[in-house]
């Protein structure tokens, strides 16, 4: 197999925006003022500069008050989506609702606990209302209510769509109606690029069945395992009495609480330009390549785009002949709850250059064109 | 309640010793040339130079061959702990074998995975086989054969004793026999104060179903949360697949790598006689204090000292009247496997002050004598 020389594959932050100098600073700052909390257990909630930084963060950007003593520092986000589902289980098999296509790491860890998981249809508006009362309903009958619902409202992954307000609030009353917990990850939070934002459900009610993630890998570096968990009491006991890894890392935190001792703005200010650029390039690349065969998201925010194939191309063969060139995606197949073999791709544009983008794209495109059984032009106009 | 002036409770590092100068000059260093690595995922094995480091660690104290491939990070060896235990279970309520005293994050961890806990009885060398023997043969007859034995071999906590080779050959038999891995937790690994020491399971046997854990809680600072998993294939590959966390930590384990790169010996020939002088004295001070009534462990090594007391003392009172007057410790029911109330206590001493510890262990003594029933002389000459 050649070398991978335009990584689509991962959803990484940019690493020319690293900000190398500041993290210096702060790391040096960070160990000489906490050297007895480092020689100490973090505790279970975590070192407290970090989550009071992350509960200001929070506060900005939904305009409500956020508790930093009710914020979980965790190790990523994906220990977010750990715990908070081993605190809601009771039993291997027990049922559970997901988004049609999500994130790997989540379903990977889902299919580890054993949960059974339904999968949800989504639209541009995110994960289906109807299909989800009916989902609930189901359950009800049949005495097997969803542990919970596991909802990317925003910038979800892999298709990039953000659920409208109205949306969400339909969400939320439909937990509460059926009791049933609703895990909000918005590991994406912050990596915007234009338009209105939409409020989180924790921000649009205090239902402690709301359970919320965040992670710092996407504004700052996944290296970092950096995440929390907001959530009110008395969810919040439930979830610290699961908790058993004696805490998370306070040498990451220290030195991140350093750096963001002004907010996350700053950063955010240099980094999120670079990648609204590259989602630009990456979508116009696509738009000159594939435009007349294939249709794909337009993110407003995160760092994917999801790409509707043909269904007529040989989904191996494109696999091997674009390693082969030296391309890398994530297949369809990857996101879906079930592991149903779809014709759609997932392109993460964050780490790439732009000259990697701007190469990358046509030698997909050729592989993908390569790859096709037939001539037919595009036999569908939207995403889903 | 008064503040605790005096905290026999958590196992801490030496907090006077902990590098601040060094660890700046490694974090400026580690950040400066690990920037990309910093803003990729660290992978399932995580940050090379930190594996490398360990295994050196590893391969010098054990004198074998530790490949770096062969380890995986963790945050925490309570990571470790748990990703073990999850990789052998099949359900709810499978037996396993630990020593009925055992580490609280250990048994906190079994217990929310619901495992069923079979307490192995322990004397001064540690685990006893013919008691490992009678359940493994219990569990072969009944088809319900424990899923794993968890063993801390050496500086066993709360115990403080070290198994002696030929009972860990006996042990690494006995597994072999009944198909039945161990996970040896030596998390207090290099806290070495005098004597010879005993090799590591896995030094004494290739087999596969060996689970070795490790941390760096113990030699550098438990809040930089890193441990590590050494296992060789399949088992490797088993843990690996179970694994779904996006990886360790790696801003910690490139500093930490940097600040080891000559090896782990020189930070632990200063932090180690410290630790060493602070155990004398916590003896001393028992022996000075305590000496009629109870009697305790002399270990060679770790951070505890496991100390049996009458049977006439009121544990309840001990317990409030020693908080009352600034003294914490944890009680002997918080190492039992199935949380027994026992006439015993564990005193940590690795983060005390001398002064503290020769404070305070005249103010423990006073409790414990106020909170006896009787006056009768002691009734015990061993700790079991």
């Amino acid at each position: 197999m050649s070398k991978i020389k335009y990584d689509f594959g991962s959803g990484r932050s940019d690493p020319s925006t690293f900000p190398v100098e500041s993290l210096k600073k702060a790391a040096v700052k960070a160990i000489e003022n906490e050297a007895t909390f480092l020689t100490e257990y973090p505790g279970n909630l975590g070192h407290e500069g970090m989550r009071i930084a992350m509960a200001q963060r929070e506060s900005q950007r939904e305009g409500v008050e956020v508790d930093p003593n009710h914020l979980l520092l965790t190790n990523g986000s994906m220990q977010g989506v750990t715990l908070s589902a081993e605190t809601l289980q009771e039993a291997h098999g027990d049922p559970i609702l997901i988004e049609e296509f999500s994130y790997p790491g989540t379903l990977s860890a889902y299919r580890n606990l054993k949960f059974d998981m339904q999968g949800i249809e989504l639209d541009e508006s995110g994960m289906r209302p109807d299909k989800v009362e009916e989902a609930l309903e189901r359950g009800k009958r049949e005495n097997r209510l969803p542990k919970f619902i596991y909802t990317i409202s925003t910038y979800q992954n892999p298709t990039g769509f953000v659920m409208p307000k109205s949306r969400r609030l339909e969400l939320i009353d439909l937990g509460k109606k059926y009791g049933v917990p609703i895990i909000e990850d918005n590991c994406y939070a912050d990596v915007h690029y234009e338009g209105p934002l939409e409020p989180a459900l924790y921000a649009l009610d205090d239902d402690p069945n709301i359970i919320y993630l965040c992670s710092l890998s996407k504004i700052l570096a996944p290296g970092f395992r950096l995440g929390y968990i907001y959530s009110k009491p008395p969810m919040l006991e439930r979830l610290l009495a699961r908790r058993s890894d004696a805490g998370s890392n306070s040498l990451a935190a220290a030195i991140t609480a350093e750096f963001y001792k002004d907010g996350i703005g700053g950063h955010a200010k240099v980094a999120n330009p670079v990648l609204h650029e590259k989602r630009d390039l990456t979508l116009s690349s696509l738009e000159e390549n594939l435009g007349e065969i294939c249709v794909w998201s337009q993110p407003v925010g995160g760092l994917f785009i999801w790409v509707r194939i043909p269904e007529d191309v040989d989904r191996a063969k494109l696999w091997s002949s674009s390693r082969e060139e030296g391309v890398a995606y994530l297949p369809g197949q990857s996101f879906h709850y079930a592991r149903k073999d779809v014709a759609y791709l997932r392109l993460a544009f964050g780490h790439l250059t732009p000259d990697q983008i701007s190469e990358g794209i046509p030698v997909l495109a050729r592989c993908l064109n390569a790859a096709r059984t037939s001539n037919e032009s595009r036999q569908f106009e939207s995403l889903f």
